[in-house]
């Protein structure tokens, strides 16, 4: 029998089914140092450990996205290295901040599974839940992808779609962040004078800057979460396939893409909850990553007068700036710009 | 309005104002790792904990650049946003060693400015300090930079120059450099035997080697800085600018040379002052970095047996080994080769 | 007299000369982090505290091969900065495990010359040793190099080639690794079910995945390591040189191999012994890297019921494939794509 993973394939996950993930990772100060060269990531609280003290956290907290990276490359092996493609997220919280020293596993339960009518895929829906080296849940989230079926004649099994919420509820929000000090936050150090009240529901943000992406840069940051998915790393192979290019993680957009979203929302410090998120189009090494960003609610959280919810739709973009808010064409068809589509809730001072 | 930085424009700028910098920053062993990793240096104090304790510090100081450029990085997005050229440093003196898990911050007083007579520019000169989370000054260095006007309409400040000293007296540097056993000073393990004693005043080191500099090097470099210069990042919008190229933050320069420079100033373990220096052209991906040093003054310091100071002028070329000293033409104009000119302090055991 | 570091030459070389090694260098979370980052590393005892601690080390070890890297650096400036060749390995023994805080130095031992017929060269064998900063030995292996002479008309020395191993004994292994709680290896968490018995002699495992090369990445990777070979880095002169490109550091391909082996051999754990080890070919950036292994042996170690040992032969190719175990040709001679053939010893729970 040979010793290599071969990934499962679409008939071998079952609705119930728990995948226990390999490899667990002690986070470290090291990994948030690579974070921060990767996207140049500014944000006050994960900079600087005198800044997050100061609001009462123990010393400054591992980025969300650094949380959620090394979370979802554990899934890989196991649920995407057959993978067409990577549908979306739904659903997700982060539960419990995460310091450097902390080690992470991931297990995953699969809640749906769906044949196409190609029959030679199928959609698999999993909800994969981080924690740490003592049980404590740090992220929850749901993502569904095509995978590929080893044996097209192989029968279709009953198809299970998860009902996913639209959005996660404000009041499930802020389990990873402690109650914070706001009365401390000094606006001259986090960078950005405004607060929950001062962003206004529907309101849009160009974040100006672009950043362009190369081929080491992905591959380091993608190995960093020792994410094994090879359509990122092998040019011999991909050079040879659909795009003829290394493809560039998915994730390593969203990083991109919330580091620029600094530029006008630098108060918005934390990630409490991902409501959806599409990775509408391929990034490659050259192509140069801008965001523009939309206030589509604000919610208060019960018992925390110290922080309010942004929701926020961050849109990513490629060699296109976001200055008129690239979005869809009349038709309701993605602009052929846009990268990402993301819906989540930020945590802001009030 | 905006919730986007604009940054300043040389109308913004008046002599006495103090600008607080976003954003702290805890220095780790993650980002000596990755200044290691960027520029291959190998001074033995900041490279061992048992070579320093030795010597009588407490741990590995972290490397003076990599301080340098984390106060250098947090000044950018309210000093030099719309610069066009950073036209020079001077006045720069390293205060107290720097150790993984302090945070720095940084705070700028604006000490001159001089509108050009074009009407559209003007110089502003800042004196920026670094500070530790305690308040302890770390680092306070002088740079002036050419500015952008909102409006050309706009009437010309009352011009201030600041006078700029020279140099840094002898007996202002070593604040950063504890009283160290240089009898417990190992050549083996420095890789050097050369002592204060052993520079001949106006000697001249080829350093010999060269480095050639990848995009994605810089950029990682420049991010770690948290420096949000655009021109560093965005192929988009460079491609279609003055160079149709990104070009390197000239910091990565000074790091790149100081790191050749070991094979020949291998004792010479720290930079305590700045003099001056001045970005002579710039540097883009592709090119070859090499570098040689003048020994312009010798000197003690008052109340220390343990290190004398050599002056030097480090000379960065692109392109051109140095063995044959490249610097200024019959016409004092600098050679083509020839990217950074830079005046510092450097402490070596006596 | 010149400043600067001309390395050795062949003359420079007496059996029985003993060369301290410059720079100690502590290693720490930062380089784990960037090492993780560099080949995408997945053995669970390396990457996480709370695995390495239920086997009951007292946290994770430092990958064995960073040690190696940051051992063989320091040797590079005294032994090989004059090489035309790295010939070859044998004899290595990791000695003791190394965890982030230790500071790692070496010294190494003449222990061969040999001049060659064409007078110009010589072989030179060294016997290089690592250290901790308290004495501990970590890491011991024999190394042969061609060096150039420094006067082709200087007289050739007495011969001396030492006798070196085929092969470490098994019972000579294991110092590195304490003893395990075989029991507690959790095999989802590890990434693989088979352990010492599940292996056969003769087997062969092709790694399946592959991984492109950046320039940026292995300057970043040899930097780290503080190896100072000037192919690696001056594309300036290498432009004109043998090969036009920048040379990749061996040591990098062997990292890069290890790190695919983990699908295969995801539980062979730790690199006890290097047995031999050869770079066949060199490696360019842009070029993808395949692996597969071979089992060459199988031994249990004296007093050890909780792991066994593997002697894998770790063969690495450029841009191929290695699904039908590519090695020699009819006549003996090395496949065209074969880079590395590398020969060591793993341990694995049984």
């Amino acid at each position: 029998m040979s010793k290599t993973n071969p990934g499962n394939f679409f008939e071998d996950f079952q609705v119930g089914q728990v995948l226990r993930h390999a490899t667990p990772r002690t986070v470290t100060a090291g990994d948030v140092a690579l974070y921060t060269a990767l996207y140049g990531s500014r944000f006050a609280v994960q900079s600087s450990d005198a800044f997050a003290r100061a609001l009462h956290y123990p010393q400054a907290p591992v980025d969300d996205m650094l949380v959620f990276h090394i979370v979802f490359g554990k899934t890989v092996p196991d649920i995407s290295l057959n993978a067409v493609a990577n549908l979306g997220y739904a659903g997700g919280r982060f539960l419990a901040p995460v310091y450097p020293g902390d080690t992470l596993s991931a297990v995953s339960e699969v809640i749906g599974v769906k044949e196409n009518s190609n029959g030679k895929t199928g959609v698999v829906y999993v909800r994969s839940t981080g924690y740490k080296q003592d049980g404590t849940e740090v992220l929850d989230y749901v993502r569904w992808v095509m995978v590929r079926k080893r044996d097209p004649a192989s029968p279709a099994p009953t198809p299970v779609t998860p009902v996913l919420p639209d959005a996660i509820e404000p009041d499930a929000l802020g389990d990873a962040c402690p109650l914070i000090n706001s009365g401390a936050w000094d606006a001259d150090l986090s960078g950005a004078p405004h607060r929950f009240d001062d962003y206004a529901l529907d309101e849009k943000i160009d974040h100006v800057d672009g950043m362009t992406v190369e081929e080491a840069e992905h591959q380091l940051a993608t190995r960093l979460y020792q994410n094994t998915a090879k359509v990122h790393f092998n040019q011999y192979t991909e050079g040879q396939g659909r795009f003829g290019r290394r493809l560039i993680y998915g994730g390593h957009v969203i990083s991109l893409a919330r580091a620029l979203s600094f530029n006008g929302l630098g108060n918005a410090f934390h990630i409490a909850g991902i409501n959806a998120g599409r990775h509408v189009a391929p990034l490659f090494a050259g192509d140069t990553v801008f965001a523009w960003s939309h206030v589509i609610e604000k919610a208060t959280i019960s018992g925390r007068d110290d922080v309010g919810a942004l929701r926020l739709r961050m849109i990513a973009t490629k060699d296109r700036p976001c200055s008129d808010f690239p979005l869809v064409d009349g038709e309701g068809r993605y602009d052929a710009s846009v990268i990402l589509d993301f819906d989540f809730w930020a945590l802001i001072p009030r």
